[in-house]
């Protein structure tokens, strides 16, 4: 049997799920493929240090330049964590003519548009399926089941550690402080969580996904990308009596002049909606295509095993692609899509929480505001009895600009009647 | 741009569909797949039929002889319907070395076998996404995605017909044949809903699925197929009461002897799991892998726009594989899963509906058959007031056999207290 040779740069939990699965479900690849994966060399930081799996010490280097110039090794697979490092490799890998299998979306998110030019030019396929949502095909299934559709928007819950601290605020009651310090101590979340947090680790994500549905790569100040941070107790128990639920959602969108937009931000959803029942440190990730029509997936989004699956899918692939390389080099750039619309001009509905002065003149003085900004209101609520002399206010408006929006804020902080600063979340129906 | 000759067998409304998206998208497909699907030959039965979307007159022809032999057509797509014909034209296409793409589930499900047999025998790569789930990917993902896992079990509801018959029969009340008879009306079932309401359609895409997870084809006899034409508003409205939601099942597990079981039937899943709450003509696939763990696809299972979707999809990596053919043929026969479960030895937990005599005991001579067959009994209710001297009567069972609950329902219907037969029907807890 056709034996192809793998190296594994990183050995942290991905890898070594890789190494152990390849192991453990050998026989059943090899019969479902017809050759063998074969570990030849792992790049590794501390040889010594205790694993619970312990790869041979003959394969084992410190060096990941070791993995990419053994000519024994053919698909060098990337899981080192970082950008610089990983740049360097997957750029070497390619310049030797190795396919690359990479898990790393903060890399592509980055150094996309680089790696995939150097990619086409030495015809040498890369491959990212978890890069993306774990054990969720969406990668493949974008780029080669929805190969026929323009993609109109895609919605992804595609960052556990937020969604399961939404969900603990949600059901448990939690402040986020609280849902945090749970995930940690469940292994849901980092020692330093702050790119799972702050948005930017489910914005790398989105900008892959919205790079393999357009054509083009965007740069980070293209998006508009929000963390869970500040998303209080109070605004899921108000989104809750509205008919809404929070979550951290990343919508891509392509208008019909072919403008994209791209954000990441926590969302009022309604409750009814089926990302609406997407909990814990599930992902999920809702396609619409023109062809296709309205999809969705649903999956482990991360942990050992569903990544490693995704990357052994992707080194099954690669090791095809060796004996008969596909047109794709894992990304095809073309200009069908024009460029991202800018931020200001990104329309959504919103939900605006105020702490006001509880008198009569208040709402009239708030919603005469919003009417100077052309902001309409489709309902109001007062979800709860005044805490001194100050209370909650909770506008549910219409359509309006990023731009509009921020300006009416602004405005309506400076008002004598509103105190502390308002809370705006953005609202998606999903019309 | 390179031209792959794309010839259509069967112009119905998926072959329509193929063609209308194929020169709608034509600029995005030749984008992003750097060559041109062109089609070149169109059998179809009546060329002076009016049709929505008329195909040019030189190339149709009414014999798909005409398709096969076309020097000008590298890729044969089968949309004819039926099994005879299109067995004949795919062994043809194969035999000359032609890439088939075809959504027939009925040809597969019954000729699998010999197709992927002679379809390795002559190098032929051939596609079936199309024939299960629409637009669902669920063949590539099974196929390829999740290549690395040993698949525990598969639960889809494939069937667009029967779920949007027992939608409408829990959502609005109606009965099994006012359900049928919309259904008709809207253009969601065909005027011989035969297969679609027995449960062979569903039963046809369940053994694609299997062969696909486990590398033997199973036989017809192999598998275990009811219908929904038997179920009554009653049994949902019952059911209701207890927590479930019936569901047209199709059920694929392997145990740890790797026997394998195929079943589709109407089947009460709680009403709380994600998969009650996929209505209408949708479909949805959940697949647990030992390592992807568990998935979830949903989407349009049918009509012509998602059904195109899968087609070109198909034909896109048909049109690839042109140029390097790849080492999979669409189905890798191995022998790790031996057979299929004989019948009588599959497990089921059971909804048990009685029609009885309204008297004391009656229930004791109930569980006395139960007891002396070894079936558990987890609850009974006594749904609605009797209705002269009968009454129904419903139990929950624990886990037993078909063989015993056969032989159970068998002695049950003797007993002087039942009235009319028994109405049995499985219950999926997914633990």
């Amino acid at each position: 049997m056709r034996q192809v040779g793998i190296g594994i740069a990183g050995f942290g939990t991905v890898g070594a799920g890789v190494y152990k699965h390849l192991s453990g479900n050998r026989e059943l690849l090899c019969e479902r493929l017809g050759f063998e994966l074969t570990v030849r060399r792992i790049a590794l930081r501390d040889p010594n240090k205790p694993r619970p799996i312990q790869p041979p010490a003959e394969i084992v280097t410190t060096r990941w330049e070791d993995v990419v110039n053994d000519p024994n090794v053919q698909i060098v697979v990337e899981l080192m964590g970082g950008i610089e490092e990983p740049l360097k490799l997957v750029m070497a890998a390619i310049r030797k003519g190795k396919i690359v299998v990479t898990g790393n979306k903060a890399l592509l998110a980055e150094h996309g548009k680089e790696i995939f030019r150097a990619a086409e030019q030495h015809r040498v396929p890369v491959f990212y399926e978890a890069s993306v949502a774990g054990g969720i095909p969406i990668v493949k299934s974008i780029r080669e089941a929805f190969v026929a559709s323009h993609i109109r928007s895609i919605h992804g819950i595609i960052n556990g550690t937020s969604n399961y601290i939404l969900t603990r605020m949600a059901q448990a009651g939690l402040s986020f402080q609280e849902a945090l310090r749970e995930a940690q101590e469940a292994g849901f979340a980092e020692a330093d969580p702050t790119l799972d947090i702050n948005g930017w680790d489910a914005a790398h994500k989105a900008m892959i996904l919205a790079s393999l549905s357009y054509g083009f790569w965007m740069g980070a100040c293209d998006i508009l990308v929000e963390g869970i941070q500040d998303v209080t107790a109070n605004d899921i128990r108000f989104a809750k009596q509205l008919g809404y639920t929070i979550k951290l959602l990343a919508i891509i969108k392509a208008d019909e002049k072919r403008e994209v937009e791209v954000r990441v931000h926590p969302t009022l959803i309604p409750s009814t909606h089926v990302l609406a029942n997407v909990n814990g440190v599930f992902n999920a990730v809702a396609v619409h295509g023109d062809v296709v029509g309205e999809t969705l997936f649903y999956g482990r989004g991360a942990g050992q095993d569903p990544t490693a699956s995704a990357v052994i899918s992707d080194l099954a692939e690669a090791a095809i692609a060796l004996e008969s390389p596909r047109a794709q080099y894992g990304f095809t750039p073309h200009d069908l899509y024009g460029s991202c619309k800018p931020i200001d001009e990104i329309v959504s509905q919103y939900y605006l929480r105020l702490c006001v002065i509880d008198r009569p003149g208040v709402l009239a003085e708030v919603a005469g505001v919003l009417a100077e900004f052309q902001i309409g209101i489709s309902s109001v609520i007062q979800p709860e009895a005044h805490i001194d002399e100050a209370t909650a206010l909770v506008l549910m408006l219409h359509d309006a600009t990023h731009k509009q929006m921020c300006q009416a804020v602004d405005r309506l902080s400076q008002l004598s009647c509103v105190k502390k600063t308002p809370r705006l979340l953005r609202v998606e129906t999903f019309s």
